[in-house]
């Protein structure tokens, strides 16, 4: 008879991603990933794979994680430029309850592994372009809503706002002040009205 | 007779700076360093100390270096908005340059050791204070010679201008291409004018 898994799979993936996120890819060791879950080695291989396919599983519900908080951040919006804010306005809440300072899993990602040849390299590359699309189809729609200026180009501004996001994710890790934080949103926002 | 160092000591940290640049602290092994200067354990521990030491030596070198990559932006200008310009070009050339996408060494130990207790954390902090600073002197003097709008605190465009620096620096990660980071530049600084 095999022997049947007596782990929660959910709860195991998400202590695994909190360490991930926390010590980065290289910074954890499988001994680490053993404390953190409870399980000893052979049973997180059989269940998960090595350290490499344990990190894309987390890294892959990542990138599911962050299309929900674009998704929240749309239907909660009265207009394409009111979802723009939202989404700021969201990242902004991911830096103040951020009180360890772990940062942005992607961008802690982006600056460890992706110059490196890992599978995490595409999915991070992938993930990104998603994110341009979301604001530059944003941009487009309140052009034409007249609700947005058409000082430039949708694609333009969308990379200065993908810019600008990833910013804000790095300059909380300094300070997670929130007049300081809304106030470079708001500076950031100015430009598309 | 003690032994005399027969290694040109900025050669080798030159290499050293270049293989955290790229692999990072927790990626890089004693082996890896051994191997990039090719210089033995004991020699590399005698003359610089444990892995720790020696990523504080080039940690604290790489500051020095941003500090005279300011200056020269400084020096070449003809006003405190045209020295921002000149930060942000200077930055771009930067980005263009770095065709292996190692990304910012600052950024990069950022992400991976802010939130660690190490001492690279109080040198990354007193950097990133003395970038604040350096920007907002620039605005203060820029709105003095009318130079800059005062819609805002020369604080707080310094805290803007903070996150866009380092937005662009991520940005620079996902594309090289010069006429789309240039557009950043440019949407980014419209605020000030």
């Amino acid at each position: 008879m095999p022997r049947v898994e007596v782990f929660d799979r959910g709860h195991v993936l998400e202590k695994v991603k909190e360490l991930f996120w926390s010590k980065g890819f290289n910074g954890t060791s499988m001994q680490d990933l053993v404390d953190v879950t409870g399980l000893n080695r052979s049973s997180l291989y059989n269940s998960f794979g090595n350290k490499e396919a344990l990190f894309e599983t987390v890294f892959k519900q990542y990138q599911e994680d962050t299309k929900s908080l674009f998704k929240d951040a749309l239907k909660d919006a009265d207009s394409p430029l009111d979802a723009i804010h939202n989404i700021f306005k969201n990242i902004l809440h991911l830096i103040l309850e951020d009180v360890e300072g772990k940062g942005c899993f992607n961008l802690n990602c982006k600056t460890e592994l992706s110059h490196t040849d890992t599978p995490i390299k595409a999915i991070l590359k992938h993930s990104e372009e998603g994110t341009l699309q979301l604001f530059s189809g944003l941009i487009k729609e309140g052009q034409q809503q007249a609700l947005i200026n058409k000082n430039d180009t949708p694609e333009n501004y969308a990379y200065y706002l993908f810019s600008a996001f990833q910013g804000l994710r790095m300059t909380g890790m300094l300070t997670r002040d929130y007049k300081t934080l809304k106030n470079i949103i708001h500076n950031t926002l100015i430009i598309l009205h």
